[in-house]
């Protein structure tokens, strides 16, 4: 049984919470015998910024380089909110997107059947929902230069972002969506605004030629990135795969996701390109945030992060058998009536984190 | 009585049908001697681009500069999918904004009691919403340079597009937003992207401190782009005023009319900055677009251009009486049963575009 390398950073807030749920499920997979890994851990966020006055120190970046999966919890927190730019929590998960090249965002949107009527929308328009956003990951105004804030001869300041992109980032993004929409529904929507931005015509253009040259059995449709996140609160079902670019990708898959009423359910992986081994950089995290609000109360949601280790499981480590299962367990859990303070409604058992995980363990 | 300038613009698409039932409303109010008009009328989007081969002329341009009010339909369609990049349709209606300085752009999210149910959210999430997003229309992502598609000696290409925002644009739009806020519920939140971007953070500084010069006694709060996506499905009534830049404005006052179910029926108003003489240039036009299917068939809904004009009444004719008058005229139009297919449902009266405009006329 060959090793895997798991980093683990929980970061922020509710992080080390509920990554302590997984670091159990991990223990379980080991103490079965189907798994063997070698785990460590390090800081990310503002947890990192206290210790070592940056988001994420370069060892911390290094380990993640060598991981097959990086696990994340979150970072931030109003506790930093006077650090300077560079040195958010933010910077700390941008610099590893950035530095182990994860281009490719996936966000799946699904409303679990248990929870549909938790979601503001009506029943009818979200139970079975089941999309994944494509979001690009290290291109776009997120890292494009000049970025900065300059003074004025007037006594203003004047600040500037920059949104670049080049062929052969939407080309590879474009073909992850593909691919992906293959294995699914086989349907995939391309967002921008070529009606306004010039990135968003070459968007729409390569994307074009992508599909042409080899995606021709996947439908595409292109939609302006303002009528899609429309089309996503009136019809979302009408959506399999949606490939958008990087601050698109961020708001419109932070609309679907709380369209589902599983906002504290929903995980994300951030893989990098295939090298010549078939192995890829990834980096799994949960898409709710840090939520100091209720950090360090025990009360938070592990799902969303427990549902990221069944991805890692799925793309990094080789086991999809596994991943199902945890997914299964996910959802038996559900059936059974546990639910976090954010998902409890009136008949339903209101558990703490610890209790919510280990009712997950117990049907794995 | 002073005469005024009106410039309509019908544009593409529904355009002229719903632009229709609004010089009907026009007539009336001058019947009536309520309020004199000089009227005059000009081609924008794809049909000035057959017409003259540009978006829009520079002579419809120096109407609207000379405007009282400049009324729009809606602009595009897929006839000029094909038209090279700066004779789009959407470059008429970029131009204008442009040209007359409209840049605080009024995007009301109002749900009509009558049509709660058409929205996808659960009634009791949207019944009685009354929220209005001030976004910035002449900055940003739209207009910043560079702004371009070069060619790399690779033979890929590089799109590039520039947010830019200096402190005055900032300032100005933040004062929009307070004031407007001060004759509503008293409450900005202002929404960026400051921990990715350096405009979002000059944003959130800007904002900050024209809070602090002038309108204390006004509630700010600042909340990530993202989130207030996620806020706006979940608990849209929590608002009161959203001010934000153009690109997320775009996107996010696209996602809360949608929440309305009534789309079909929010105006807008695209105002400059006022003069010596206390005059703004102004636009107004319907949230929603030029409809390319159904256009001609006289189904449209014409309740948002005609909401747009009692908008105008109010911001530009100097009449807030009459504006208040056909607002009225609508929601008892819509209390008789009359629907359009847009938001028509079991047990309505189905009625096309000029009937519906003639129950509003009977009514105002
Ligand atoms: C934390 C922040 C930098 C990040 C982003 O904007 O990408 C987050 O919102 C996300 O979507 O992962
Ligand atoms: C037509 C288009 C250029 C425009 C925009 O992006 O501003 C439209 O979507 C709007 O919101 O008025």
């Amino acid at each position: 049984m060959t090793t895997k390398n798991i980093l683990l950073l929980a970061g922020d807030g509710i992080g080390p919470e509920v990554m302590g749920e997984v670091k159990k499920i991990l223990a379980l997979i080991e103490s079965k015998g189907l798994l063997s890994f070698q785990i460590d851990e390090d800081l990310v966020g503002g947890c990192a910024y206290d210790a070592h006055g940056v988001a994420i120190s370069d060892a911390a970046v290094d380990k993640a380089q060598a991981a097959d999966a990086v696990l994340l919890g979150a970072v931030g927190g109003p506790k930093w909110d006077g650090v300077p730019y560079e040195h958010r929590p933010e910077a700390g998960l941008l610099r590893l997107r950035k530095d182990l090249e994860l281009f490719a965002n996936l966000r799946p949107a699904i409303c679990y059947p248990a929870l549909a009527d938790s979601s503001a929308l009506k029943r009818e328009l979200v139970d079975g929902l089941d999309i994944v956003i494509v979001r690009e990951l290290t291109g776009g105004v997120y890292f494009g230069e000049p970025k900065e804030i300059t003074d004025l001869p007037n006594g203003q300041k004047r600040a500037v972002d920059t949104q670049v992109y080049e062929t052969y980032e939407i080309e590879r993004i474009a073909k992850v969506a593909f691919e992906l929409a293959r294995v699914r529904g086989n349907r995939v929507t391309s967002a921008e605004k070529r009606n306004v931005m010039k990135s968003g015509l070459l968007w729409n253009q390569v994307v074009t030629a992508t599909h042409k040259a080899g995606y021709e059995d996947v439908k595409l449709d292109h939609m302006l990135a303002d009528a899609l996140g429309m089309q996503l609160v009136r019809a979302p079902k009408q959506f399999d795969v949606i490939v958008t670019d990087n601050l698109f990708g961020d708001i419109l898959s932070d609309v679907a996701s709380m369209l589902t009423g599983s906002l504290g359910m929903l995980p994300s992986a951030s893989l990098g390109a295939e090298d010549a081994s078939g192995r890829r950089k990834a980096l799994y995290e949960p898409v709710h945030g840090s939520a100091p609000d209720i950090a360090g109360k025990g009360v938070a949601n592990p799902l969303a992060m427990i549902a990221s280790l069944a991805m890692a499981l799925k793309y990094s480590l080789g086991r999809p058998d596994l991943a199902d299962q945890l997914d299964q367990a996910i959802s038996a859990t559900l059936a059974d009536g546990y639910r976090t303070g954010d998902i409890w409604s009136d008949g339903f058992k209101k558990v703490g984190t610890a209790e919510m995980g280990e009712a997950v363990l117990k049907h794995f």
